[in-house]
């Protein structure tokens, strides 16, 4: 029944939601690029519908953030895709959800990591994702035990924009976590980097220490992975405004920026507040398609 | 390590938007209750935390109208559960999702009743519901291949409640796909019972006919296994109104209500609105806890 499959170009399956980073991947990637249909029901209920013209090999392309109706999408549009003949599926989710949850913290909680990574590496073969918050565990591959997981980071890219956009700008760390990975964007592009001490107080309070601030007068760009209440780098800020710096700006993958969060960052007198497009959002200006596509051929 | 857990009396485990209905579950089967905890993050994730003292057997209790969050809800509860030592998991509820897609309406479309079907059966041992809305199949363990699943029926509950309440009602069924049903209601109670025929056109517009209307003067009910935009119930309102009711009825088994739906119902001249406790809503009256118990033991 399904003659000359191969003969089908790989697609890349786009939803609605995450339209132009998927557009933006397919033309890297140099493949076509259609989308998934996606209906939400007044009753919670999803509908979805795939395009024709489905080869053996496929590429979904949509984060995860806000996660559990898109969960349940991928779940349908996976089963629909396997039906319609589909032997290989990549997902490329450049923000990866439940990767915080890996594990209890109090008796009797569910560890969602490996429980959603179990479900997506039941649904797919490949996964392709971009600085994922993983703390306990070293590797994307044991958080999701999928055939081919390819974990990518944005530094190499961070760097280069960040030494097109200021003078020796000077990379900040907000905590230990992050040396490792903001070591890499400064040494990528020669560049001067701090490391903050955090402290955690409860679910929102956070403390953050420099025992070696940067120098007065120069360009402070604060990194990480991800933003979401903001509380790490809202304490980062308001510590090193305190070296009169030249400009003092804000850089993360993935821009989840809950809750007024980036108002309150602007408030506290940062300048640029700049992300990648893993999560769509109007600080965007880093576009992952070229890394992305590097990882599908 | 697992040691003496047969000693532990079965749990009913609710949820807090399903709380009253697992307790009085709970109650009516004789056994304790507990809750499963459940935080939303801001970004969307689920946190979920299940009670201590678990045994080998735990009967979760939550209807899954509105679902997606629920689905993943479960997923992490059922895993969860597992990493506790629980052996045999039923899912109790009553109001089951994505049974009304059971085939592609349109090619390319996922057929999401066995897509979510298969997940269910993945999680849980047992299942129980009330009058799922089975179109195509014709027993609930074709839909969902749980290995066992008992399918329940309001009708003898429905049957007495009408009996109570109102003299000599004449029961109505809106269209040929709920004649048995109707039948069984009526039968139970020795009542008079009418079914119409259904028209649809396009997604919400529905015309009902009855070519042998009841007689003027009678206490009428419509009953329905769902309410959700109401349109079948509002077209045949608007017919039965015709014959010049002493009253005019209507009794669900599953009381979605969507988009000003009661509202709707009323201005046509329903007088009375009535539910069971499937779905938690102002219009529920009758509690399916003795049937939903009578499954357990």
């Amino acid at each position: 029944m399904h003659v000359n499959e191969t003969s089908h170009p790989t697609l890349v399956l786009g939803f609605a939601d995450y339209r132009e980073p998927a557009r933006r991947l397919a033309a890297a990637a140099g493949m076509g690029y259609a989308e998934v249909e996606v209906h939400r029901f007044p009753d919670g209920e999803s509908r979805v519908r795939l395009p024709a013209g489905l080869g053996e090999r496929v590429i979904l392309c949509r984060s995860l953030d806000h996660p559990n109706d898109k969960l349940v999408e991928l779940a349908l549009t996976a089963s629909a895709a396997r039906e319609l003949g589909v032997r290989h599926l990549t997902l490329v989710a450049p923000y990866l959800c439940y990767m915080r949850q890996d594990k209890a913290f109090n008796p009797g909680e569910a560890i969602s990591q490996p429980i959603i990574g179990g479900l997506l590496a039941q649904w797919v073969d490949a996964l392709v994702t971009v600085d994922p918050h993983l703390h306990r565990v070293a590797t994307l591959a044991e958080a999701i035990p999928v055939r081919q997981a390819e974990c990518l980071t944005a530094a190499p890219l961070m760097a280069d924009f960040l030494a097109r956009e200021l003078e020796a700008p000077v990379i900040i760390g907000p905590d230990e976590e992050a040396r490792q990975w903001v070591a890499a964007i400064a040494g990528h592009a020669g560049l001067e980097y701090r490391v903050g001490n955090k402290q955690r107080f409860g679910d929102r309070e956070v403390q953050v220490a420099f025992p070696d601030p940067p120098p007065p007068g120069r360009h402070l760009v604060l990194v990480d992975d991800i933003a979401s209440t903001g509380r790490t780098l809202e304490s980062a800020v308001a510590l090193l405004a305190g070296t009169r710096p030249a400009s003092l700006s804000v850089l993360v993958t993935h821009a989840l920026f809950l809750e007024g969060t980036l108002e309150r960052l602007r408030q506290a007198g940062v300048t640029h507040v700049w992300s990648t497009d893993s999560i769509p959002h109007p600080s965007n200006r880093l576009e992952l398609a070229p890394l992305l596509a590097s990882a599908l051929v």
